[in-house]
């Protein structure tokens, strides 16, 4: 928010500040660091949604013991392409360490495989979960199931999460092109963070609790937020729902809300993955797929107006790394408040 | 179209029709069949762009020779959870035909796997091809690339074709959830219809040849869709052109077009399927999956402005069924000029 007191901090500093807040409320290691490194990444690609502001909820819960601070994830091998993970009832990053070699060397075996990370609290960005496998030559999808706050297309009140869809897609000697956005026409967080500055919300973001359209961030959260894309958007909200949801054992986003106990933290909740080897794919074919997807960008590239998905970030990226990221002061203060260790450092 | 004089038959009838039309044009029955089983099912569901209209372009195709009509689908297994089937340069529901068992049984071992329909013609109904698999108790995704009309979110020019998504979930005691649209804010089909019918175009869905929003149908196509939802549904086509074009060695939209004859059929392209088992995903789980789900369900189906992707559809089947069909008398007479076995019978 311009003109409002910043604080600039390395990413380094912030990975730093975030796993001292999160050690100092009691969290082990092995769930601490994968949620510090995530929070750090998510303020490196200029996303606060998902940076530093999600510590008031992470320590939320873990104070309310909702979430098991000592939380040991396992991995189990379901089927030849499906393996799952018992969280333990700990947060999604450490159950995605715990199984996200054994998603890559199925896929590479059997061409398609899948992970489920379920029994586990959801609060990071998707798309830093598909770091590591994009990086190891895979096409990759995740999804999870939001909280519950979103309305179908043609109703009044909410059923859905904000439900995001993540897909990364390996390039040769670039960066992969990655998305990773909510079915919802906005993300719960960037409402939040709207309101906590006074700003209005656009057209065609959300409904108030009678099911009228509102541009008030409060009333927005009381009440509903649209999906995005009308329909479709509604109806891939809906799959997504059924995928993080039933297909692997875990509660739909209104199921969590009933259990949710207002502690600011994330509903109970999993998360799907799916990777697909291209090399397999390809196997015994002429043409070069590698090729092939390059000469694709490439001519998106040549239409000036065009931004490819994961470009805006990489750039974000990029300017964290040299410049370092801007931390709202009074954020940092209320953040600090949450550890005595981290305020009197 | 009111007012414009129709012709009622059965499904069975239409079904009946479009395979004399196939054969008369020396379609192999193993590649007529299921075309004649999709268009007839299309028009059932009323959908009349994936219909009896679609006949024009498939004898265009045969008839220009680019589609072999003597084409025998081969399937091969490449590794423990992909298949490919090899279309032989002939149409995609032979292909689909030759491969949806083998793809039934390893997602039922496996978890998950995947078909890659290669090297064939794709012209019919994405949701189609979900009903053998969801109806095997499977979860199922299509993807295939559209004729390459499409421009990118904030471009000038065509890159990405229609690039529909497909999705069923099977339900337990009810016909399954499924949907199936364009990523373009609407179908190429659509458009034509309109243009056909002298109808303008709503705000929002298409550009002219030199990149301004239009209202007319013919400029449209001679210029470009847009996708929908913005750049979310801009993401979502390029991520379709990507999995049914490059991963599964097949042309993108773009590399489709410049092999087209403009005889009026389908370009070369393929097909992604991915088949996921949600009774191995849940295997030692103790909630119901169906259960779950069948509760989300009935959660929409209170609110009453919420109308299920399928609803529609279903509907519309059961209507077809009890009273017919009815087809444009022009387009009828129309499509017998292309049979003289047919246009004598």
């Amino acid at each position: 928010m311009i003109g409002e007191p910043a604080t600039v901090m390395s990413v380094a500093e912030a990975e730093d500040f975030a796993l001292r807040i999160l050690r100092g409320n009691g969290l082990a290691d092995r769930q601490a660091e994968p949620i510090a490194r995530a929070i750090a990444l998510a303020e490196a690609a200029e996303c606060p949604s998902h940076g530093l502001y999600r510590l008031i909820g992470y320590v939320g819960s873990i104070r309310s013991g909702r979430v098991n601070a000592a939380a040991q994830p396992r991995l189990c091998r379901v089927a030849g392409s499906f393996l799952r993970v018992d969280g333990d009832s700990g947060f999604a990053p450490a159950a995605h360490a715990t199984g996200a070699s054994a998603l890559i060397e199925a896929a590479r075996s059997n061409g398609i495989a899948a992970l489920a990370l379920t029994n586990c609290h959801h609060f990071s960005a998707l798309w830093h979960d598909l770091d590591p496998i994009v990086e190891a030559g895979l096409a990759c999808w995740a999804f999870t199931v939001g909280q519950c706050i979103v309305v179908p297309h043609g109703g009044t009140r909410r059923l859905m999460g904000t439900n995001p869809i993540a897909f990364g897609w390996p390039r040769s000697g670039e960066k992969p092109f990655v998305f990773d956005f909510a079915t919802s026409a906005a993300a719960r967080g960037q409402v939040e963070l709207m309101g906590r500055a006074g700003k209005a919300l656009p057209e065609g973001w959300a409904i108030d609790a009678s099911g009228r359209p509102t541009p008030d961030p409060a009333e927005a959260l009381a009440g509903a937020l649209l999906p995005f894309g009308g329909y479709k958007g509604s109806a891939l909200s809906m799959m997504v729902e059924l995928l993080a949801g039933p297909l692997i054992g875990e509660p739909t986003s209104r199921e969590a809300a009933a259990l949710d106990n207002g502690d600011g933290g994330p509903p109970p909740g999993g998360e799907l993955l799916i990777a697909v080897d291209p090399a397999i794919f390809n196997f015994g074919l002429a043409d070069d797929w590698q090729q092939r997807a390059k000469a694709f960008f490439a001519e998106a590239r040549k239409q000036p107006g065009v931004r490819l998905p994961s470009d805006r970030r990489y750039a974000a990226i990029q300017r964290s790394e040299r410049h370092g990221i801007s931390v709202p002061s009074a954020l940092l203060e209320e953040l600090k408040k949450l550890s005595p260790v981290v305020g009197t450092a």
